[in-house]
């Protein structure tokens, strides 16, 4: 594209003329700072390259804590602590392996990973028959006699035909949430799950899985696309073929991790609080960039922003980095407990978990009278590319806030690339593009202050 | 993110209910198709991987016109063609080096890259003390005096702070494309020019310069974000500093190109043609992956998509791949010419040209009258997150078929990391998203399908 053919394009941009009121050059200047600012960036790269691995109970985490609690202390906030809660340690172990042999396909190795909470298959590992199913139905289908004593292959993709990701992967996690005991009633002896993927790529995307109660607890792990897509197409060749997998996971007593909290103090009502936050927890197998360094970051960044801008917020605002979103949402019910027990007044919370990508709008969950006003404020992000304000938002670590009559929100974002990256060793630093980070921590800040001032 | 987090966020998009006509329907499958089918980004995988540096006049573009025939051939399409046409022919030489060096400061080399039809420096290149300026009034103030034999070092940067990357580009471009000539009319021997990009990086965004008519030529190159910041920075240590430059590029001989065009009849109005194009040319140092193979490859998809769904359009529908946009825009001329020659019934022309970014909506340009229900045409396109529909559009390419009261229509994608591969060896296959490729295409192919079937 050269220069002249651009022209046209602008009129798009002209056309959103700014209403130039003081609120809309406040938010101007938001956005400037934040897209002229390297902070967030930087803060987001020494996470993601100091603290990969950081799923709740590592060290690792444990870095994380100190790191967030050191930037907000390095800022001069009015209030920076640490909120005590015991997590679960499930340690990924020094060996992941599978491979398939016959005389038949010959010898294969997969790419697999363990998910959250299952146990080890022991040091040898276990072997058997595979049956490949694509539902739950299918494997009530196949009863006992034909799953019992083999491992069970679930293949069923995300489907690619839907344009929302989000339903998509709702659509497809239950193998990987619940496969390991819906296999196990059967009496299979493993599970090994196609990973919660759009892309074909050799990632294994992890995850947590629960054993329901009373079920024997056997070993689940996830495969890449591309390794499904073989194992399916080896099992055509030769329907009894076996696998070998070994993954010496275990699951080991709670320790102590924290929640990180930082403090701008409200001037006119400080003792109502607005909560912008994201998970600092993040699968082990990559930096937690998308998932969720970027909501932690951007969240640290809107009070930098008020800082470096000098609003002074009329209620109290928090940044919160949520600790176990991944496993067991401690951090989040943790927060709720401390809120009740310290009679907090709570107003407003926000959760960023999305990923850092271009920011489309915002989702609100409230009641009828203060929604409107809400999806009113879209008019101030239209300059910005922001058209999506509607009902209906949230995330695990805010939701509990909602017994206080909270709104909750979650920032809109481009979905379309979160689940190339989701929960596997593709989701790095390099994969956050810096000028998606800027608008996402801006679109909050932006949106603290106009909720902050008129509501 | 785990799964009931997501939960919230899907209430989003219940919101938007399809309605379940007809055409809401058909659009469905036409997004649904293209979400599904790997056809378009193995197309584009092949074009970027075997036609790499494909500017006009290069055995690379000629490939790469054969490739996109050979393409259409294939699909059995109404009628394939070329249409001839000349092009310059500018060659990037085998060396290419920058390097400054005093005692204050220390051997340092820049990545450089010479700017499209840009004289050489000869052999043994150029030397010669430098002058950072950062507009063409700078220049001015400094005047003969301080320019004369130096090497004018341009170093206005894009402005970060702009949410437009477009209007941001718009205002840096004057420094590539007519400072040599502004340089040189001050009696400069070169000039050494900040790339073109938001990023920082190690990349030369290179891109087209023009000479003025009457002026001395002088060799102009691009540098690095990176290493503009250093030179920067070397020259406040050292304002004596020297710049060695080498680029051995050279202006040859016009040879023989094309247009690459395929057709769909139209079953009712044939004569009436609408066109979707994108450029086949692409800058020498990268694939043109984003500028503009995506946008090439989408134009034929479209095609793909109307066959594949059984859509018979009432018009003729032609996707047509440009030569020499980036150069002297021969093939947009070419074709406007053909088009008045035969007398051609032009309808409506949409370009591709922004790369193969998430679709957010159509910039038109048209009379007030056709202008509106093209506007309402948008609802069609809200669950898939488009509305950005909007006055202004179009393209070089297809901004000459305007003299026929044509339509013109741009796709309006994100743009906010258009510019971290733009021109350079950064705009690779590997930086196209399949969905973001994909949506894009069957953005286009339900516009073409509405506007035929409606107006």
């Amino acid at each position: 594209m050269k220069r002249s053919g651009l022209l046209l394009v602008f009129i798009f941009a002209c056309n959103l003329i700014f209403s130039q009121d003081q609120d809309s050059l406040l938010i101007k200047r938001i956005f400037e700072e934040a897209l002229s600012s390297r902070v967030a960036y930087e803060n987001l790269r020494y996470l993601c390259k100091n603290t990969k691995g950081r799923i709740s109970g590592t060290p690792q985490a444990e870095t994380a804590v100190l790191y967030t609690r050191q930037v907000m202390l390095g800022m001069g906030l009015d209030s920076v602590y640490l909120q005590e809660l015991k997590v679960k340690r499930w340690v990924r172990g020094d060996r992941e392996f599978a491979s398939v042999n016959s005389t038949r396909t010959g010898y294969h190795e997969l790419t697999i990973s363990g998910l959250g909470t299952s146990v080890g298959t022991g040091k040898n590992g276990i072997t058997g028959r595979i049956v490949e199913v694509f539902s739950f139905n299918d494997l009530e289908k196949l009863g006992i006699e034909k799953v019992k004593g083999k491992i069970v292959f679930f293949n069923r993709p995300m489907d690619p035909a839907l344009y929302n990701t989000y339903l998509a992967y709702s659509q497809a996690a239950d193998q990987r949430v619940d496969g390991a005991s819906e296999a196990a009633k059967y009496g299979a002896i493993g599970v090994i799950v196609r990973s919660l993927t759009t892309s074909l790529d050799d990632f294994p995307h992890t995850g947590v899985q629960y054993y329901i109660e009373g079920i024997p607890k056997i070993p689940a792990v996830c495969v890449s696309t591309i390794d499904a897509e073989l194992l399916s197409k080896l099992l055509k060749e030769d329907p009894e073929l076996e696998l070998n997998m070994v993954s010496n996971c275990e699951n080991l007593e709670e320790v102590t991790s924290y929640n990180v909290v930082g403090e701008l103090k409200g001037s006119v009502y400080p003792e109502q609080i607005i909560t912008v936050g994201g998970h600092l927890d993040a699968w082990d197998t990559g930096e937690g960039a998308h998932d969720d360094g970027a909501g932690c970051i951007q969240s640290i960044e809107v009070l930098r922003l008020f800082q470096v801008l000098g609003i002074q917020p009329k209620r109290t605002i928090r940044a919160v980095m949520f600790m176990d979103e991944e496993i067991d949402q401690r951090g989040g019910k943790k927060y709720a407990e401390m809120a009740a027990l310290n009679k907090e007044n709570h107003y407003l919370a926000i959760e960023s978990d999305g990923g850092g990508f271009l920011p489309l709008g915002f989702g609100f969950s409230t009641n009828y009278e203060r929604l409107k006003p809400l999806l009113n404020l879209q008019k101030y992000f239209e300059p910005y590319g922001m058209n999506h304000f509607s009902r209906g938002g949230g995330g695990v670590d805010i939701e509990l806030l909602q017994q206080f009559g909270v709104v909750l929100v979650s920032p809109i974002v481009d979905m379309q690339r979160y689940f190339d990256y989701h929960h596997s060793p593709n989701d790095t630093f390099e994969q956050v593009n810096i000028r998606e980070l800027q608008l996402g921590s801006a679109a909050m800040a932006a949106l603290v202050y106009l909720i902050d001032k008129y509501e």
